[in-house]
Order: C-alpha cells, then sequence, then structure tokens
C-alpha cells in the first residue's frame, strides 16, 4: 500500500457529483441542445474561476456558475429567460446532483481514513449538494475554497487541506477526475489519483498522476490494503 | 477624444497578428483538420498559461504552445511525429505569423502616441514575428511577460507596461480582441477596447470594455482626434 497516507481529499464535481445531472436539465430545458449547452457552461465555469483568481477578482463559485450559464445561453442564443423559472431550475440542478454509483461503496471502503472534500463549490452548494446526495456525515471535512477566495490551481485552495486536518501534505491523497486538477494538487505535494472517468487523453502540464484509475473504486486498490494489524 | 493617454499597448496574438496563418499551416499538415486542431490548440494554449500561472509552474510561451500542440494532436488523433518534421513547421507558423491588413494602417494614425506590445509571446517568438510581419521599429516597447514569470491576466502582467513606459495606468489605452484579455487590463485600470474581430458574444467576467470595436482601425475614431495645437 502507499504508505504514510492519513486522509483522502476528494474534488466534487465530476469526481463524486455526476455533471450528466446537470445536461439532464439542459437538455430538458432546451430539447436538442441539452450536450452542447452544459458542455460550454462547464468550459466557462472553470475559464472563469481560473481568470478570475489570476486576476484578483474572486466570485464565488454560485456567481461564477450563473455567469457561465449567461454566457453559454447567449453564445448558443438559447433564451434564458423564457421560460422565466429557466434559469433558477438549471441552477439548481447543482444544488441536487447525483452521485456516481461507485461512491458510496468506495467511501465505505475506504473509512479507515480520513476523508474529505475539497472544492471549488460555495459553501452552500457543497452541504446542498451533500445533504441531497446522502452523504451526510460522511466526511469529516467538506472544504470550499471560498474560505481562501481563490480556486484551484492555487497552492492556497490546496493548503486549505493542511490547515483543516492538520497533517503534512505528504499524508494526503487527492483524488479528482479533472485531469488540471490533479496537476495542481501534485504541484503541490500531494499523492494524487486521476479518475479519468472520460477516458480522455493526459494533459500538457509538466506532472503526471501517480495513479489513473477509471473509475472512483480504483482508489481502494491504489491505496491498498490496511496494513496488518498488530495484534 | 479620451483625454489623458499618452500610450497604447496592444495584445499581439489575434490581435496585431492573424491566428489564421496557424490554421492554415494546421490545414496543410492535416487536410480537413486544420480548422479543428487550431481551435484546440488555441484553447489549450491559453489555459496552460492561466493554470500553470495559478499554481506558480511558469514555464514560457513556446514550451507552453508546443505542451498544447502536443494534447491537441494527442487529442484528436493526429500523428505529430509523422512526418518528423511537422511539429517544428506547425510550431514555426507563430514565428513568420501574418499581420490583419489594418495593422499598418491603424499604427500610422496612431503615430502620436507611444506605441507597445504586450503579450504572453516569448521575447523571441515576438521579435521573429515582429520583423518577419515588417514592424520593426514601430513600437517603442515590446514587452513580453516573461519578465514576470507570469502570464495574463495577472496584475503583474499588466503592470509591466507601467514600469517600462514610467506612465500611471489612467494613461494607457489597452487594446486586444481577447475578451478575457479586456477583462484584466481593465480591473488592472487600463482604458480599453475591445476589437471583436470575431463578433462573438461578450463575456460575463464582471467588466466590459470602455469600448468595442470590429476592426483594430476603429480603434483611431475611439481615441478621436488629436487635441488642436496651440501654435
Amino acid at each position: 500500500m502507499k504508505p504514510g497516507i492519513q486522509a483522502i481529499a476528494f474534488d466534487a464535481y465530476g469526481t463524486l457529483f455526476d455533471l450528466y445531472s446537470v445536461t439532464a436539465v439542459c437538455e430538458r430545458k432546451f430539447p436538442g441542445r441539452g450536450v452542447e449547452l452544459s458542455r460550454l457552461w462547464r468550459t466557462k465555469q472553470l475559464e472563469y474561476t481560473w481568470l478570475r483568481s489570476l486576476s484578483g477578482q474572486y466570485e464565488d463559485f454560485w456567481m461564477v456558475t450563473r455567469s457561465a450559464l449567461a454566457f453559454a445561453c447567449r453564445s448558443l442564443n438559447l433564451n434564458l429567460a423564457c421560460p422565466p423559472q429557466a434559469r433558477e431550475e438549471l441552477m439548481e440542478s447543482y444544488l441536487h446532483i447525483d452521485i456516481f454509483s461507485d461512491v458510496q461503496p468506495t467511501l465505505a471502503k475506504l473509512s479507515r481514513f480520513r476523508l474529505a472534500i475539497l472544492s471549488n463549490g460555495s459553501p452552500r452548494m457543497l452541504s446542498t449538494a451533500v445533504e441531497s446526495a446522502g452523504l451526510n456525515g460522511v466526511f469529516t471535512d467538506v472544504i470550499s475554497v471560498d474560505e481562501v477566495k481563490i480556486y484551484k490551481t492555487s497552492p492556497r485552495a490546496y493548503g486549505l487541506v493542511l490547515q483543516r486536518l492538520g497533517i503534512p501534505n505528504s499524508a494526503v491523497a487527492f483524488a479528482s477526475s479533472n485531469f488540471w486538477d490533479i496537476a495542481g494538487a501534485k504541484s503541490f505535494g500531494f499523492w494524487t489519483c486521476w479518475v479519468n472517468r472520460g477516458k480522455l487523453p493526459e494533459e500538457e502540464l509538466g506532472v503526471m498522476p501517480d495513479v489513473t484509475v477509471p473509475t472512483l473504486d480504483g482508489l481502494v486498490n491504489a491505496l491498498g490494503e490496511p496494513a496488518a494489524s498488530s495484534d
């Protein structure tokens, strides 16, 4: 097993929570355009977190997500104001978002570790989604970058895990389905597991994940069996 | 006219230099796939500048551009190693890149201002492209963010203009075809002109350009006539 790991920090969106929930709501609101809309919405949501962080213009993830939705709809000529409640229903898809089917069984097998979430999501988005998914009590810490007002991949965002858990970065395993997030976490000094749910090619950011697994349950084997008890 | 402006700083790629040159080389190397390749290459190039800046892992623009090309080809199943010189020929398209037809006449009409370039490009990329385009001597300052080892939209990148020109930010007009760059420059305190060459919708980054023009020559009217001479 990977020695010295005391805690696992999970990315939220795309890693634990299935963004397909969001796509489905997009498709219901704009039949035939759901995939296109949700893809551009997500792309812009991430771009805006990076740009705002870099220029020192932080705004919380709810607002960034709202702005990204507005741009995506404008860009695709979709009328977000009709019906009037369309915007709110699309936004709420982030609050009641499905978890992937491998999340509950995987977390159960990893209960010997401290389990945390480190996410760009605002505190309200995270607490609502965790509760809605029936994950209350599973994580010792649900950490939002909102505490430091800067998004991943800033070292200050990853540093929150150390502050909150009181352990060194060498004791943290970090799991994310987003390669860019893995690159940030690896540069920070975490042991990293890329959950390559989308079967995507590796990005060229100068760092590689410690392990790559196709679904979250691959993390159980990657971390190995618990050390044999001495009694 | 807009009062108090002493200098104009121009973004390079997409604003002065026409990225269609790059697309054309992509199309020659990979017939039928040029548009797709150049689009993904550009998207990743920008993403990597933001991600590397945010995580403190700066690498110069030549290397970032090379990495982005490698990812784009892998992602699109294009073999960059065949023919063996393909990679170098694609990269060199950035060194000998056409200028838009409105650049020379526009700059001639704005010669009463100090004219500068502020670009993510590495010093070698910029000097080669400026020379290749016949723009030697037109700009008093060709400034690369490489001096501060962080990309736009960091305030440290825009701050280079003030350091090099020795003027306050209220005396600088900044022109770019990239909305995200305009947002960074506006947040920094420059007067901004978005050259919306692509007829794109406005992004939702919480700031708006001071003026938007369809092509670079629109900047001449936006800055107004020279103040009447007092003699």
